[in-house]
């Protein structure tokens, strides 16, 4: 086993997505892509936590019908979100009466929970296994920010929270292999303004790229396409800028999630968007499906999360990032 | 493989372990067994936060030590704590160049990093792992209840967040082996009284404890004793109560962490002992030596978490609650 990479030669795959979004996501550029969206972002609910765990328990309901399976079938749940104690996740899944792990990866959870499902199939501990990740802009702007109402202006580096969730089933075979991951290293480099979390988390989305292309041997022409989610327009570019002065440029087939889920002509969402939820219906809704037809043969999936508190930033802390990779490959063109 | 039951037949072993504990836990019944403590509760920091932090640092460097391990031979690090977005944790951790996944899981949190860990290391993913949990009572104060200077008068049934981490180094063999574990389901009975929230776990513990011994075949007879962590005394006598109802008796060998880490007469803990923490350094200091001497041949480990929020108690909702079994065997009494 080479060292620091996870490899699932037991075999784990996505055979099976869905998203439920908000308003602003559903008008934006993959708008269609998505399975359920709520343009009241309210999904029927009366405080905006609930709503949150409601488009989380939708999303997996979804997922669930669309992979023709039972919840008795799913063996464990890995799911996470922002909200503090991560609600959103224990509320939105306790329904289903099935194991239940609880992560916080902030926006790089998408990721953790297919890494840790991937691990648990492609071993053989169970057989089918979902991940489970949201994020709601109003919920996550009064717990971190200020309240709605208060109406405060945001910076130009600002990334706007998605309102979504996306839901997978992890099984051992599938269209769409999950062929190898490396979990990422917590790298703080002095960013401590909450409002520039791209900038904060670029140099650990460098770190785990640098990291995967020396210790695999591969290199980005092995890849149809690099995505980051969230790191927004800013924290995008510098993610390439610090990659290229390593020597290494991706940004032909770079992209991030947080850069493609807005308009950034039609919608006035400053640096893109961010938020577990944001990576998680990307790739559950746009990135799977070309996943599954071929148009993607195969792609890196980098989530990227920033570990910081609202009381780490008030008490003066700079923030540590993650990011966490995840190699997906159309079962044709498996590594 | 048994539905529902991780079997760790490739190996896992809890190799090694320390703790750090503050003043009112080495003051108590287990007082001697930590591996270290600061009876200012500080350990050298001018903020709660950064002594958790520095709690988690200081537990995970000590075990280290005793693993004669080096920093470079971990593969990763499962972590976790109470505070809001996981803080103690991600900024504890900092200082080590290991691949890190972030947990939530409540005062499950140390079951649930030792099954994720034993999982990578018995399917031969990784060779060394280590978890990682805190807590820390004036940091949890202000965050869940109200600010210390308050003084605001605790209710009996409320338990005393404990001041400790604990740290494990797993690896494939070693005295105390890890056999199998089983996840929890998150339940929820209707309990939403933020202090008492051993009356909101204890059905979780219930569950994964009749469940356990359905599916594996076991018995209370099996082992040396059953330990939850953390209902205090409240949550530990419904457990019993509940279990008794559906025919089994564990109270000839059971305890819990929260129970037993203050001195009911002498230290005024109201219902015990709580906290991510809690259980963390009772298995770290006090279970695990006597695992490794054979003084306790086998035990069940129960890892017990309220899956609330502040917000959500404001809300009005009911706390959903997880717990995490973990079979424990010193290596000549395994199963």
């Amino acid at each position: 086993m080479k060292k620091e990479i996870l490899e699932f030669r037991g075999g784990a795959a996505l055979v099976c997505a869905a998203s439920a979004v908000g308003k602003y996501e559903h008008e934006g550029p993959l708008g269609d892509c998505f399975d359920l969206h709520d343009s009241t972002d309210k999904f029927g609910m009366n405080t905006w936590e609930r709503a949150e765990s409601e488009m989380q328990r939708l999303a997996f309901n979804t997922a669930l019908a669309k992979a023709s399976a039972n919840e008795r079938e799913v063996e464990a749940l890995f799911a996470g979100d922002l909200l503090n104690q991560c609600v959103g996740s224990a509320y939105g899944l306790l329904d289903f009466d099935i194991p239940y792990f609880g992560l916080y990866g902030a926006c790089s959870t998408a990721a953790e929970s297919i890494m840790l499902a991937s691990v648990f199939v492609s071993a053989g501990y169970i057989s089918t296994a979902a991940a489970v990740t949201s994020s709601h802009f109003c919920s996550a702007e009064r717990q971190y920010r200020t309240p709605l109402e208060y109406g405060a202006q945001r910076s130009p580096t600002a990334q706007w929270t998605v309102t979504g969730a996306g839901a997978f089933i992890i099984r051992s075979e599938g269209r769409v292999r999950v062929v190898e991951a490396m979990p990422g290293i917590v790298v703080e480099k002095g960013i401590n303004d909450a409002s520039n979390m791209g900038a904060a988390m670029a140099p650990a989305a460098a770190s785990t790229i640098l990291r995967y292309f020396s210790v695999s041997g591969r290199s980005p022409e092995d890849f149809d396409g690099i995505y980051t989610g969230d790191l927004g327009f800013e924290g995008g570019s510098i993610l390439c800028e610090l990659l290229l002065a390593e020597g290494l440029d991706i940004r032909a087939i770079y992209n991030d999630c947080g850069m493609m889920i807005y308009s950034r002509e039609k919608q006035d969402m400053h640096a893109g968007g961010s938020g577990c939820g944001c990576s998680a219906v990307v790739l559950a809704s746009h990135l799977l499906p070309r996943l599954e037809t071929g148009a993607l043969r195969r792609i890196l999936f980098i989530g990227t999360g920033a570990m910081m508190s609202p009381s780490s930033i008030q008490q003066g802390e700079a923030i540590p990032a993650v990011a966490h990779l995840v190699c997906l490959c159309n079962e044709k063109y498996r590594f």
